[in-house]
């Protein structure tokens, strides 16, 4: 069993970590780049051609954080990552994905569209040339402002994304804030309960893994 | 515990046709809309401002559509949609991921960019305007194209999306085609096999749910 990974990039850290906080420890594979894109090899093995990817001893490859992180919950469940009863994991898994629509793919959208490398490669996992569209850049800006003011709502009332406890809800929150920091937007000032949280998740040992 | 809804919209419909599969019968709420937007009753209960959401009997409100479905896979397993075993539950949830981001926001680009009632509407749930963009619509059809290959080749070893069992994969890339034909983006006649899969699936009585 192994990872193919982008270390650097922000949905390998969403694996990254929640491995760390299972303390499960996989031989980690960097896939290599041509011209900004996997490797003709890493295309070859998965056409889907999006990192991470999890491929078993049987040959089966799984992509898309979400499965990984399934699987890996259903071999080893504790601790909890995704939820523990029915109405806490449909929780867990709105938060989830409202962390990637309004967070991840608003900022993908910022760096994707305006990034040197990125220059006709807008969108992942395409061998065919994708121009930017800056108008789509300057919208996703607009998104991550509504991210934030939507999480630092939601962090009013809770001590983590969901509830009292720890979850992908948080890993995904965490790395969109990161990744906007990296294409400088930073959490505004008056985010106070999202503040409260980032500097409470990023003490974590798995922040950094 | 009810369900709020659009009835002709392609994210409900995923929702229906599971519920559906699982023989399972709730209250649904059309949600009436102002001016296109979820009316204002609505986005007060739901500040997300999406369709499908379930209400639980606690006032609990979740959204997006794999979190309500996980709500119903735990509260009633049989029918299994999201998977039977780790390695499964992993594969249903990264073609179900690759059918929403390869297909259902791939049509829904075409369609909130040029759609005449989605001026300024481009993307869900912001109340501020959000102007279209025609070459994000023409970027969507290069998408829809590249999605009916790539189901079509997993479709040519595989009789449903993953295996042999029908799953939320296959709920999804059905409610993907039949919203590309909506704005008229048709299955490419080479596409034999996303064809017999597509009369197979929409044979079951759950796919006019």
């Amino acid at each position: 069993m192994k990872i193919y990974d982008w270390h650097a990039a922000p949905n390998p850290r969403r694996l990254h970590i929640f491995l760390a906080e299972k303390g499960i420890k996989i031989d980690l594979v960097e896939v290599d780049r041509e011209n900004g894109r996997p490797a003709a090899w890493y295309v070859e093995k998965f056409p889907h051609a999006l990192v991470p990817m999890l491929e078993l001893d049987d040959g089966t490859c799984i992509g898309e954080v979400p499965a990984i992180w399934r699987y890996f919950e259903q071999l080893q469940p504790e601790p909890r990552l995704l939820g523990i009863e029915a109405k806490d994991m449909a929780l867990v898994t709105m938060w989830e994905a409202l962390a990637r629509d309004d967070g991840i793919n608003r900022v993908a959208e910022v760096f994707r569209n305006t990034h040197p490398a990125f220059v006709d490669r807008a969108l992942p996992g395409s061998a065919e040339p994708i121009p930017q569209l800056p108008e789509l850049a300057q919208r996703g800006r607009e998104g991550v402002a509504r991210f934030f003011k939507k999480f630092d709502t939601q962090l009013s009332t809770n001590t983590y994304v969901v509830g009292e406890h720890y979850t992908v809800a948080d890993i995904t929150t965490l790395c969109v804030v990161d990744f906007a920091k990296r294409v400088g937007i930073d959490m505004p000032e008056d985010c106070v309960n999202l503040r409260r949280w980032h500097a409470l998740v990023s003490a974590r040992p798995s922040a950094s893994a």
